[in-house]
């Protein structure tokens, strides 16, 4: 980085918090894909199974507040998914507006395979380190999800 | 956050870092589309332009290194710039091998449209936390990459 030149400049690359956020969330991906290959599963693919591990039988709109994903995006994910066999989608009897996503046999038996891939990221990395950048981030996360316009 | 599930269970979504990562990234892209959107441009075309208006006339391999982004990612992108008239793509006359990408006129003039977008996007915010920030993730972003399995 050319320090006078990204002083002097409000669109220089490397000042733009943006793109250090653009840039590790790509780099993590690219990471976490061989691991995840393994597994069958894509790295936003492996984000919803985390969500349905830890609370199987949710509202679409649910699942997408929870990975911050607008229904434009969690929908096609999803139907992927329904083809690979590891969840179902079915509208919620009580309410009919509602679609529910809920695990397969496949999808909840996959957890047991799934359950080292953060160790294995995390692998020689400091744990007190990666817990202090974890809670700044996630602090970021909270004030972005308040700062949005209303949600569709 | 359970923080007790969270505590026990290696794969609580709220533990993994790589997630709040990507959360911040889809959230920090959701706040810039409509600022963006008033330039003609998505998110990852800003970052391109970004490059392109620190450094015009640069190859297709130094660009995706720049933005930590692989070239089958970055050659539909520009694909797609070209198309709206923003960059141009041509074989370098040196190196046939190399593809250059340099910035049309209209290119070249947004530039002065978009000078106030990060300060648009910033107003509010503690300009000492966003820098702080900022190096923390930049820092990230290095050990990020130096981790990546090698460049195709």
């Amino acid at each position: 980085m050319n320090e006078s030149v990204a002083a002097a400049d409000p669109l220089a690359l490397d000042r733009q918090l943006c793109f250090q956020f653009y840039a590790a969330s790509n780099l993590i991906n690219r990471l976490y894909a061989p691991v995840l290959a393994e597994l069958g599963l894509t790295y936003p693919q492996y984000l919803v199974m985390l969500v349905l591990w830890e609370r199987d039988e949710i509202s679409v709109g649910v699942l997408g507040r929870r990975l911050h994903l607008d229904s434009a995006t969690v929908t096609p994910l999803l139907k992927r998914m329904e083809a690979l066999g590891l969840v179902r989608r079915e509208r919620d009897r009580a309410d009919e507006r509602r679609v529910l996503v809920s695990l397969t046999e496949a999808g909840r038996s996959l957890r047991a395979r799934a359950v080292t891939v953060p160790e294995t990221m995390m692998r020689g990395q400091d744990a007190g380190q990666i817990e202090a950048l974890r809670d700044t981030v996630s602090d970021l996360v909270d004030l972005l999800a308040a700062a949005q316009p209303a949600r569709r």
